[in-house]
C-alpha cells in the first residue's frame, strides 16, 4: 500500500431536490453576498432561477456572471474578477457544468489572493485563503466539485493550466440529481465518458493509492452500470444520480491520483482542433487502456470485477477498451482520429504536444513523443 | 438512491512511519502546547515515546495523560480535563487504540465546552468549538480516528454514552500501520473483529446511502481479506496496512450510516458483564446477518461479491454469518452466550436493555425486545 496524505475538504450534501438548501447553506457559511457563476446554458434550463430563489429566500444578496463559453479562458477569468472586485461577494457558487465551477475557483483564486490566474498554475500557489466556495454541478462530468484544481485555457495559445491548491476546493458540494435531467443529449454523453475516463485514468496512475482507490473503483462501477441507462432514458432520476455521485467520486479520486496518458493525448486534440474534451477523451481512451494493460493488466482486473464479476479476467484491459468504444459510439461520437479530419501528418506535433502535458507524467508506464506517437496512429 | 450529508474532517496522512510528521502536523494545526491522551499499554509498546519525540523535536510542549482503562468512564474523563485545566492545551492527541482516541475526545468536549460528559450525549451538542485534535490509532477497530463519536461510559450504570459533534471530529488522523503491529494477539482479534462488525453493519443499516456503501464495502473487502492474515502473521505490514485503512473507512461509513442491531445487543454483554467490545459483537454478529438477511439478501451478496465474485449469492448471509463465526473461532473467542457463562434465564433482561440502545434504532429490520430476545437465544 502505497503512502498518502488526503483531505476531502467539501460537505457533500446529495439528493433530488437539495438545491432547495443552497440559501440556508450558503447563509451557514456565513455568505450575505454571493456572486453566482453560471454559464447560459444553464440559466436558460433554469437552474440559475431556482438556485437565485433558494439564496434571496435566505436573505442574500445575489449578483451574477455568466458571460464565459465552454473551456473557459484567462479572457472570462479577468472579466469575472471584474465583476468580483464591483461587488465583492463574500462567497462564490459554481452553478452549472464544469466550466461554471472551473471559472468560479479561477475568479476566486485572482479575487482573493491578486495577480493572474497564470500565477496559480501549479499546486499550492494560493498566497491566501479564497472565498468559501459552494459548487452546484448539473453536469456529471469533471467532478470539479470534489477537487482543488481550476483547469483555465490560455486565450491566446490555448495551453490549459491546471491550477490546484488545498484552499481552491470547495466549501460544499450540493449534488441534485434533478439538475442533470435537462442536459442536452451532447452534453450528457460527453460529460459522462469524461467521467468514466477519470475513473479509469485515476485507478491506474502511478500516485493511485488505498484512498483514491476506494474512489476509482466505485465511480467506475457506478458510471459504468448507468452511462448506457442515461443515455437512453434522459429522465432516469436514478441512473441520474447514479451518474451524478460516480463523477464526484473520481473526482475525490483526482484529488490524490491525478490522470493519465489519456488526458495528456486528448488536451492537444482540444487545444489544436478545438475537439471537446469528452470527444477526445473517449477516442483516445480505449487506445490508453491497451497499452498499460500490457504492463498493468491487474489493474483493470479490478475494474471489471466491479461490473461483472463472473466474466473471465485473462483479457481484462481489452475487454474494458472494447466496452469504451461501444459506449463512445453508442453516445454517438467518433471514434477515430480520421473521422474528426486530422490526418497522419499532424500526428508527430501532437506526440511532442502531449509529451509537455504535466498529467502524462502520472501515467504508469511512461510516456514521451515516441510512444504517444503510437497511441495517436493506433487511433488514426 | 438515499439522500446524504456527508463531510469527511479528518485529513488521511497514511504510510509506515509517518508518525514522524505528528509534530510538524501539530505544528501546522498551530499547535504549542499539547496533550497527549495515551493508554499505559501504548506507553510501555513504546509508541507514545516516538510520538513524544517528534512533537517535542517540532518545538511543542508536551503534557500527557495515562490514566484510564478500556472503555473509558466519565470517572477517567473527569481525571484528564482537570489535568487540561492545569495545562492548558491549545491542541489535543489521541495516541493509542479506541479507548485513547474516545477519551481524548470526551476530554476535548468537556475542557472546550465545560459542564460534564454527559451533556453532551447525543449529536449536536456541543456548545463551542472543540480544541483541534490529531488520532493516532495503535489498533484496527474502531474507526474513532474517522469519525466524531466519543463512546464514554457512565461510571456507576456503565450506560454507553454516544457522544457526537462535527466539531468533535479530528483535524487529522495519522494512520502508520507499523504501530499496529506491537498489538497483543488478543487485541488484534478483537479490534479486528470490531472493524469487521463495523463494515458489515454500516452496509445495511436504515441510514446507508451511497457514500457510506462505499466506505463499508471497501472496509469489508480489506478486513475479510486481511484478518486471518494479521492472526497468523503479526509482522505482515502490508496485511497491517489494509486492516488499518479498513478500519478507518469503516469509521467514515458509520458517521452517516450509524450502526445497528449486533452492536444493541452486544452493549448490554459489556455492560452487564464485562465482556469485551470485540469478543460481544463477535459473538452475536452471526445472528443479526441471518436476521438482517431474511429481509434484505442482496446487501449482503454485494458485499460477498467483493470477497468472492464466483461464489453462488444465493445464500449470501449465511455465508457471511459462518464466515464470522470461523474468524471469531480462529481468533481464539467464544462462539456462544454459554461458553461466557451466560444463562438463559437472564436473556429476557439482556433483551430488554438490548431494546433501548440507540443504536437499534438504525437496524434495517426494526427491533423489539422480542426479536432482541430470539437473537439472544440463538446465540446461548
Ligand atoms: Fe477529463
Ligand atoms: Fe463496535
Amino acid at each position: 500500500m502505497l503512502p498518502f496524505d488526503f483531505q476531502l475538504r467539501p460537505r457533500i450534501v446529495f439528493g433530488a431536490g437539495v438545491i432547495e438548501q443552497l440559501g440556508p447553506l450558503a447563509s451557514q457559511l456565513g455568505g450575505k453576498v454571493v456572486l453566482v457563476v453560471s454559464d447560459p446554458g444553464v440559466v436558460k434550463a433554469g437552474h440559475f432561477g431556482t438556485g437565485l430563489q433558494s439564496l434571496e429566500a435566505a436573505g442574500l444578496v445575489v449578483h451574477s456572471f455568466h458571460e464565459f463559453t465552454e473551456n473557459p479562458t484567462t479572457d472570462f477569468i479577468d472579466a469575472g474578477v471584474e465583476v468580483a472586485r464591483r461587488v465583492k461577494p463574500d462567497l462564490i457558487v459554481g452553478l452549472g457544468g464544469g466550466s461554471s465551477m472551473d471559472c468560479a475557483k479561477g475568479i476566486n483564486f485572482v479575487y482573493s489572493c491578486g495577480g493572474q490566474i497564470k500565477d496559480y498554475w501549479g499546486v499550492g500557489k494560493a498566497t491566501a485563503d479564497l472565498l468559501p466556495m459552494i459548487a452546484v454541478p448539473t453536469t456529471s462530468g469533471t467532478g470539479s466539485e470534489a477537487q482543488s484544481f481550476a483547469l483555465i485555457s490560455d486565450a491566446k495559445t490555448h495551453v490549459k493550466m491546471a491550477c490546484g491548491d488545498r484552499r481552491a476546493a470547495c466549501a460544499i458540494a450540493l449534488l441534485d440529481p434533478a439538475l442533470t435531467l435537462t442536459q442536452p443529449y451532447a452534453v450528457t454523453a460527453l460529460t459522462g465518458i469524461d467521467a468514466l475516463s477519470h475513473a479509469l485514468e485515476t485507478h491506474v496512475t502511478t500516485r493511485r493509492n488505498a484512498i483514491s482507490s476506494t474512489f476509482s473503483r466505485e465511480a467506475f462501477r457506478l458510471i459504468s452500470n448507468n452511462l448506457s441507462r442515461v443515455l437512453d432514458a434522459s429522465d432516469d432520476l436514478e441512473a441520474r444520480g447514479c451518474m451524478q455521485f460516480g463523477a464526484c467520486l473520481a473526482g475525490m479520486a483526482i484529488e490524490t491520483s491525478m490522470l493519465g496518458a489519456a488526458h495528456a493525448t486528448a488536451n492537444p486534440l482540444t487545444a489544436r482542433y478545438g475537439v471537446t474534451h469528452g470527444q477526445a477523451v473517449g477516442l483516445m481512451l480505449p487506445h490508453v487502456v491497451r497499452f498499460n494493460g500490457q504492463h498493468y493488466p491487474e489493474l483493470y482486473s479490478e475494474l471489471l470485477a466491479e461490473i461483472d464479476p463472473r466474466e473471465s479476467q485473462h483479457d481484462a484491459p481489452e475487454q474494458i477498451a472494447q466496452r469504451v468504444t461501444e459506449v463512445v459510439r453508442k453516445a454517438g461520437l467518433k471514434t477515430t482520429l480520421r473521422e474528426l479530419g486530422i490526418a497522419a501528418e499532424v500526428l508527430p506535433e501532437l506526440a511532442a504536444d502531449a509529451s509537455q502535458q504535466w498529467t502524462g507524467s502520472f501515467n504508469p508506464v511512461p510516456v514521451n513523443a515516441d510512444n504517444l506517437l503510437t497511441l495517436y496512429q493506433a487511433a488514426l
